[in-house]
């Protein structure tokens, strides 16, 4: 059981005063003001406002998130057992694995994917099953590889969307195609949609939600993270049939009791707020701005990189060309170029030789962060 | 894997309007304002405040802890490498559990004791070994039972002190003898001292971290849930060796990246000013009130019970006269009486023919739902 090489990348840095973060996905932007005072505010009345939530989450949240996935996806949702209000994605992702994945189960990981599914997968003594994702395709997903994968043991596949680190966004023909595979071997399609809200260029973003046959099959997970600049607030929330949610309701008891009180009513105000809108329309268009900003400064050091350009998130997965492990060289540019990036290694076996930057820091440190790499290369 | 009885009650509750609550833990005052205010105003200055907090916690929260572990048990504390914050005492116990105990391996659990320490080491794949706590001594524990229960596959033993549900605080002599045991058998012992602040009647509260000799062996899982009446706000530390943390740090990450980053600066706050130990001076002068009066409601009540009065927790765990599964007893109290109670048999093999009652609710409260319960049994 590794520690997640984002955290270790993390902790190595502390120790490089003045380092600029290419590293954890933490938005440069602080959570938004009113989302402080409306919440003080709050406090001044509501009484039960920092108490243990019961059930599956705050009753005016899970309203509020009923309403926008039937906006959204036209989906009949039943609030009071299809919603789980989590402590963060992870802690949805980490309840979800750990409800269905017993030992010797196989999951099926699609590579380079996000390292903390890989540990969760290990914890719940799960058995992670690799199936790598085609850098000359845009990283795009070849289904047959899929079907290969598929044996008796193989309980659940997990779907990043967009992915990280890659920041591909799946295309609705191959997300047809594993809903099929998804429903003949009866697995778990376990979604992690936290960057759902950052696609670039119109994009179609396909969701398999769409997919009404897909239901019973289906755990889709959910961050405020990002949306709202809320990282530090650990609130997310679970979409499943009540069958799923029946055993996830044990398990996240179990785990951490309830999502934080505090956090459930900052994320109600952000949701229903005009300003919670804007704030997140404000992040999207800084985002597109640093994806420009980073595809160009990349672009000019192509003797040392080539990259997919990424159609969600705020990450970015180029590819070095020359042969050093990916984890001593992120140490050397932590170290050499005061710079953090998280070794490709991390996210599976296709990984290596990759970096992951994140486009998360303000355009001034990008193009400071650029500055030393090009020196360091030189 | 059953859903937690506490939560199964407050659930059935949920659809009884007007019941009153001797059920879950929740302590019935607010979160001081004063920790709302000097949160709000940080909001305004600390543009990472809503941000994920790396590595063990926030400094200056972990070096505050540090300062009490120090002056309280004379411990020389390494704050860097000893302190882990996490999200709620539960969720350090949660990690603790999956991090050291594997399919098969065999958890020492002190009945009664608390349900959700059960499922933990079911989800981790473990073996509860019950050792039953005897009413008949107060709920001492007879560490002669434990000697006989460890066996090869023996690897942890878990002591909630105050205890949950009988209240007991067990006596310095029976946890020298339990320390004993652990180190011959080279066990870990997970301490669950969420309750410690609420000691009565001058009772010597004795903690294992007392124990120098045991500090490879200690996991000390704390709150700050009760004692600054933060139940919502998800956040507690684990004090361990270095050793343990490390394994702690990467499976905490996965569970939930890490504690609110919002709770930990509250928690400081609340640590570092004298507002925060009034406030928590005003809580213990309360629940005294409040533990005298369920005692006196429960003596007049006494052919129906029988208890232990509690030195510690702001629990009581009495025993009744006639045959009736306590789980159903629970159910038809809640219905026709309008209280909410936790059955017995919840916590462990001795728990049946037992009730818990938490004494959380204002005194008026308490009145009103011992009249009902009067009328009830009458």
């Amino acid at each position: 059981m590794p520690q997640s090489a984002i955290s270790q990348m993390m902790d190595l840095a502390k120790k490089v005063p003045g380092a600029i973060s290419l590293g954890q996905g933490t938005p440069s932007f602080s959570t938004p003001s009113f989302i402080w005072k409306t919440l003080y505010q709050e406090s001044k009345q509501n009484h039960s406002l920092g108490k243990y939530v019961n059930g599956y989450g705050d009753p005016l949240l899970i309203s509020e998130i009923a309403k926008i996935l039937q906006k959204k996806y036209h989906l009949e949702v039943n609030p009071e057992k299809e919603i789980y209000i989590t402590a963060g994605a992870i802690s949805g992702l980490a309840t979800a694995i750990l409800s269905f994945i017993d030992k010797g189960d196989e999951v099926i990981f699609l590579s380079p994917g996000y390292p903390l599914h890989l540990g969760q997968i290990i914890i719940a003594g799960g058995k992670p099953k690799y199936v790598l994702l085609d850098e000359k395709n845009h990283w795009h997903l070849d289904t047959s590889l899929i079907k290969k994968a598929v044996n008796k043991k193989t309980k659940m596949l997990i779907l990043t969307n967009p992915n990280n680190p890659t920041g591909t966004v799946f295309p609705k023909e191959q997300i047809e195609e594993l809903a099929k595979i998804v429903l003949k071997n009866n697995l778990i399609l376990l979604l992690d949609e936290a960057y759902e809200f950052l696609v670039y260029d119109n994009v179609e973003f396909f969701s398999p939600l769409q997919l009404k046959e897909l239901k019973d099959n289906l755990i889709v997970c959910k961050s405020f993270s990002k949306e709202f600049a809320m990282t530090g607030w650990r609130l997310g929330y679970i979409y499943a049939s009540s069958r799923f949610l029946e055993k996830i309701n044990k398990i996240h008891t179990h785990l951490v009791i309830c999502a934080p009180s505090i956090s459930q009513k900052a994320a109600y105000f952000a949701l229903k707020s005009k300003q919670g809108k804007k704030a997140t329309a404000f992040f999207v268009k800084e985002f597109i701005k640093r994806r420009s900003l980073i595809c160009q400064r990349l672009k000019k050091m192509e003797k040392i990189f080539s990259f997919v350009k990424p159609q969600g998130s705020y990450y970015i997965f180029p590819k070095y060309h020359f042969k050093i492990d990916s984890f001593s060289l992120a140490k050397k540019i932590l170290y050499q170029a005061k710079v953090i990036t998280i070794p490709g290694s991390a996210f599976g076996p296709n990984g290596e030789y990759h970096l992951r930057f994140s486009f998360t820091a303000e355009e001034k440190e990008i193009n400071l962060a650029f500055d030393r790499l090009e020196k360091f290369f030189s």
